[in-house]
């Protein structure tokens, strides 16, 4: 099943299914008021919800409609948590050694930060940001949507409570990210909202895509229309099933917690990048000096990710950064 | 007006206005069926509860019940947004003082980390944690509630946002903090979810102790039995004006969000401490030794605030510490 949050001028929006070709929509708010019920409730609500879907597919409802990106919020507008990981290695590794930064202290233990879930950011909405100084930059992400996740769930049972899937813009402001790292205490002003992919989408539609608690396809990102990267989620060094057992290690996650991979990134630097800073840290290591600048007011970022059918999965992230309204 | 939030075996539990002694309290859900609604729309609502609170403390509704706090859940029992500061300078500075860690980097900047936010506790429910070994402590905290926040809120118009004002107990777990503070992302495995305190309180419930954005008032904390600190608020080294837009540097605050003032501490050490691990590092300072240990289970905490005349500002705190569940 494919999900969609349509807006309708309220924080949660409202509910929809979404054709398997993201062609057609369904209201099912009537159903279900909004996600967060449905993952909370996620035994009750399927089988109906599936039958639903079944019939969207074949173009056998005639109250379905066509679904529009644009009139997307993010899947969840607003979570009770999220936590996202940093799982790919490699892109810590390339920082590390251009910027000549100490080692993680133990790699065996995934790095997660808790970040801004409160107003997240719809597909092909504007990223409102105070300033161009502040070294914009985008991360391309994958994430899982969970529902109740009891503490202490070992890895080995944590991908049971992975119900949905999507991609993630991890909005950055890369001045702020090395003082807040110095601080030990994590990034507050060095990442604001995130955006989201149109649709989150149960693991089945992954088809064999789904390995291991990995999404083992390529995430692509193309800046102001030029492809930058399209680094392959395969290769993440923590699987979704041992965040997942890392972040309830002490606490229960409630339904609705988002789990982020951190920033895709492939030991094969010809698949290029999913963030700028990463790219920068390319030019430090192989010229000693870095050409590529932060985002600028009017760029355009897009990120999707093709099945083996060349069919989009999640739909596009694709949305501009402008300047925020300035505070009276 | 005071507002606890009453169980009825729903996650976000039924609103109910408490008289100032705490002695009442009136069920106004069918006004506003919850804390966050409120926080959302607090201008529209408030007029109507403001008059219901005159009334229920002069004892002329019907409908009100004797209050119990054992019935009470955090008062926004999961929020979208918890973020916590240090804002006492005190604290850290005793810390590094007895470990011989570095001093922070600029303490112009305040320290804040986001904490988990999806499942608070209620003040007379249990604390369950997986295992004692994890060095078990309390921290007594000051928390802010804030209706919508627009980035980059300036600090002198930063306190119109808070509406609630209550007191927290940020369960922490020592074992891991000096591992996740090396990692620079901040809390995860180190601080489960916190407890609130009975009721929070509108600002004018606290007649002239909330000044410059702060809780003067000192903060009682007695564990097992044994007056363990009172230290007073009073003492913040950043306001509640600058913890919030430190926050908001470059991002939307939305209503519901928590600000906290992190652990109380005054640099007059016979005020005692309200935490454990500062207990333990003026021990250091004064012995080279550190002979108080850290909670077990079954241990009780109690937190509570007196005004001038000897009332109970926002209710007592009281729980103990359990095993949780063991996973299957």
């Amino acid at each position: 099943m494919k999900f969609a949050t349509l807006k309708n001028d309220q924080r949660d929006g409202e509910l929809a299914l979404v054709s398997r070709d993201l062609s057609q929509a369904l209201d099912i708010h009537h159903i279900v008021p909004g996600l967060q019920l449905l993952l909370e409730n996620w035994e009750s609500y399927s089988p109906a919800l599936e039958q639903l879907y079944q019939q969207l597919n074949t173009r056998s409802i005639d109250s379905a409609f066509p679904f529009n990106s644009a009139a997307a919020m993010a899947p969840l507008p607003r979570s009770y948590q999220w936590l996202d990981g940093s799982a790919f290695l490699n892109h810590g590794h390339l920082i590390q050694q251009a910027f000549k930064l100490p080692p993680q202290d133990d790699e065996r233990i995934p790095l997660m930060y808790q970040g801004a879930s409160d107003t997240f950011i719809g597909a092909n909405d504007p990223i409102q940001l105070p300033s161009e100084d502040h070294d914009i930059d985008f991360e391309g992400e994958f994430v899982v949507f969970l529902d109740d996740v009891p503490m202490a769930c070992p890895a080995d049972q944590a991908l049971e409570h992975v119900r949905l899937i999507s991609i993630v813009n991890d909005v950055s402001l890369r001045s702020f990210i090395q003082r807040e790292i110095r601080s030990g205490f994590g990034f507050i002003q060095a990442k604001p909202s995130s955006s989201f992919a149109p649709v989150a989408v149960t693991p089945d539609e992954l088809d064999g895509n789904w390995r291991d608690g990995r999404v083992c396809l390529p995430l692509s990102v193309t800046w102001n229309g030029t492809l930058f990267g399209h680094p392959d989620g395969g290769e993440m060094d923590f699987s979704f099933a041992e965040l997942i057992a890392h972040a309830a290690y002490t606490r229960n996650l409630g339904a609705g917690t988002i789990i982020g991979s951190g920033t895709v990134s492939n030991k094969d630097s010809r698949r290029g990048s999913s963030c700028i800073a990463e790219r920068r840290a390319l030019e430090m290591i192989e010229t000693g000096s870095m050409t590529t600048a932060f985002m600028q007011f009017g760029d355009q970022i897009r990120m999707e990710v093709f099945n083996a059918d060349n069919e989009t999965v999640f739909g596009a992230i694709d949305q501009r950064v402008s300047q925020g309204v300035v505070y009276e």
